[in-house]
């Protein structure tokens, strides 16, 4: 059963195994007149790209995609896109170890269950290395946002083990502040409050020594949404992004607006009122 | 844009007000020679409708189900099955004084926003008078899924507002539990803990005589569920449940497994370790 | 495997069988603001309608449609519409005879080979009664198509058995040509050519004398198509038609433009030169 | 709106212009444990490749396939499968002169009404050169019918201009037959009847000598196909078939079975009585 596209009018289809020879989507329904370069690509895949740090999955590569086809003279035709990110790093290991074995937590056991084989470098297709493609995609659909809505998808950390960020104001977080910390130099826990960050690389060093991890919580806001955004009664917007997020391996909760806070809630205290920008009677 | 179907192998599409003529579902890739009676989807048609305690939205409907297609001599034929559940509660109330205003925490606007007309009467679309078609879809993938895993979907309330119950396995809750209390009275907020139970219900009171409502939280839990159940990457059984949660008016977060737990736990904490029910090496 | 529903954005859901209590087609994706009442929908119903004239299948119902979602106050809302045509000749036959045999040119044993059950009353969901579900949902896209582009959309009888209509000029043929002969009675083969139509009825009254039925060909005209409807690469807009003509019980051809006359001639013959409307250079 | 993708259980995408850097195809749905090598696509993308003749457009090109994804030690994974083939061919002309044309029975102008921009080198996207996905993913698709009918699908020239094959038994022509002529020699109009095949030589080189072109008829038959197959009302095989079949740039006209010459037959003639391998009452 086909299980590797998401989306209607701008759909994605992806393949590409963590050690195989490289990772392809397919975006099919951007519009065209949109420009679009490799270095465009690259700057997200970059920030996607493990082994920026000393905290991270060891994995050196240089994630330089390549657009195969959509673009011509550097814009959008309103066709199909693909995009290549090769795998360099397929070859280094000797995976004789993990043939087999299941690791807990991962999808070994699941993909054996479901398919009687499997590729088992690096998790194969289930290895987190299959968002290369998600964020080539997402580079798209940010600039097909920027152009329809004129908002902004930002997108930090907002909490690791108990180290819980304060962002008072999640629609003025910048990618300045995301990407790098009051002094210059590199947040690479891209959490926008320096103090909380300092505190999470301090947790995940301490948590890396004793050959351990921890879990977190992401936050992502979007501007400029209009209303009326997403279909009813199934495709709500809140519902394409869950699904979304879900089908990300490690997700295990997601939550949009106030999330479970509003089990603790008054209907009085959680509604939002209506005003007009006019004033009242506006 | 299409968005009232919801599925690929078993996939329903929905139509239906809060106070048209009635809510009606086709459901497309059952399986053929699955019993089907009016009375198996009136059970559950019974328990999701309001107005059954003093707690709730007072709507008196019979919610009598006719099955239009796809069901022969009792049986289904693989067909595509029609069902229709009327809306008997349709002509009784005057909608003049909602007609003009948007009501905070409810569709009104947006509706407005993106079709520039809209049912106002009782919510229209928006309803979760909607679900009804939703419910009367679930009884049959429920005798889907009984045929083909042997297993059973239950689900009861958890939390309203700060009142916890305490359920210490979920896969043991029965749907006797959460129907029907130790003294043999109705159940009426569905929680299997008695004692939360009764808080519940008397915090429901309270918040109704401020003409006020209050959150909470369900808990669903399936048994038997296959190993490999779902499709990479983006359809997996966790993301298309997801879809399906936020798809509902109310729901702003929903967690799966361990959910938001996880952030605050280490991998060696959060990690399920294999075992085979043969013993080590088995 | 659900295969009930045919198009994208504008999306419809069908679901009856040729004696079931109905048919019932959901339409998903129709704009807001389309002007819709139940006797639009009795004007195509009742062409589709057998029992008009002696030539034709003996089974007389009227066909009165019910909107049950999707219009308020005469106007659809942008949200999923659902018709229910109620089959009213559904209890008047013994079928005992049927039962147990399967009939050349019928999905009799096909159905019995795919689900091993079947509803075998007049043919069951293959009866060519499910078009009435279609025709109700045709006469949403006519409006729809007309408020779009401002064309119309009609289909008229060109050939039956070896008796060929000359129509020099599709695009003219009118809905009174096809709807009524020039001296006033109801054209009942709905063949433009006069003379024609005369000779079609001759010939069909001659093979329902010896028991037997004939085939023809029917032809679809639409204006005003803008250039550039449909999506490369699979949902071309010739690929999209042929699918849904295909789809009809009956039809073993399709031919779109020159059809199989460009088996036989040139490039140079086949194709169209462009030209300008405001000339040369234009 | 997205459309370059086709199927459901077994879904192909597909991305490429004709001069772009390459052709990629992502097959979803695949079955596990298909033995998949370059070679096996290599066979049928040689067979489509033009310029293996005189008679055909001038493009030298050795379609080198390349497996991205999907194949595991040589056989398929289960998980979605990438193929890329890169357009050797791609940098070698001025296409100056065509840029500002339309040429007549292209999608030139089409392309321009519909994006208002297009890859006007060659054809772009609308050129014949997409169909090399297409047969890379029709290997596949055919292996997956081989394990699971056990049947063939084979294809071949039926008709060029006036020069009408023989072809007693399309279910017994052999592959050897389409691919290699009696006298050992290369059959390179593939038409199975080896003096129709010699007429239609001489037929389209006298045609080429006056800068022109001529149409045809292809035929495909496949075998053991089981009774069932393709799912009501709107994905019936033939349905599925006709729409694959009309989204190739230049197909006009599709029949299935006796096609369009059941128009001129009665019902006796056109029906194909039952029979029981067994004998009556088998």
């Amino acid at each position: 059963m086909a299980g590797n596209s998401f989306g209607q009018a701008f759909r994605i289809s992806t393949a590409g195994e963590s050690h195989g020879p490289g990772n392809v989507v397919i975006i099919d329904g951007c519009p065209p007149g949109i420009p679009l370069t490799v270095e465009d690509l690259q700057f997200d895949l970059a920030r996607r790209r493990p082994g920026q740090s000393h905290l991270v999955t060891q994995r050196d590569e240089s994630d330089t995609p390549e657009i195969l086809a959509g673009v011509f003279d550097g814009i959008t035709t309103g066709t199909s896109i693909a995009i290549l990110v090769r795998n360099t790093d397929q070859k280094s290991r000797d995976y004789a170890d993990i043939k087999d074995k299941y690791r807990p937590g991962h999808a070994d056991h699941t993909y054996d269950a479901k398919y009687g084989v499997r590729d088992y470098r690096g998790g194969g297709r289930a290895s987190a290395r299959e968002t290369v493609a998600r964020v080539a995609a997402g580079v798209i659909a940010k600039k097909v946002i920027a152009r329809a809505f004129g908002g902004h998808v930002i997108g930090y950390v907002r909490q690791v083990g108990d180290v819980i960020a304060q962002v008072d104001d999640p629609a003025s977080v910048t990618l300045d502040q995301v990407e790098t910390l009051p002094d210059g130099t590199p947040n690479i826990v891209r959490c926008p409050d320096p103090e909380a960050a300092a505190q999470m690389v301090e947790l995940i060093e301490t948590v890396r020594k004793e050959q351990d991890s921890v879990g977190g919580v992401s936050e992502i806001v979007a501007t400029s949404v209009p209303a009326g955004l997403g279909e009813p009664v199934f495709d709500k917007l809140k519902a394409d992004i869950a699904k979304a997020l879900f089908s990300l391996p490690a997700v295990m909760g997601v939550e949009y607006g106030l999330g479970f806070a509003c089990a603790h809630l008054r209907g009085s205290e959680a509604n939002d009122p209506y005003y007009s920008e006019q004033g009242p009677g506006g």
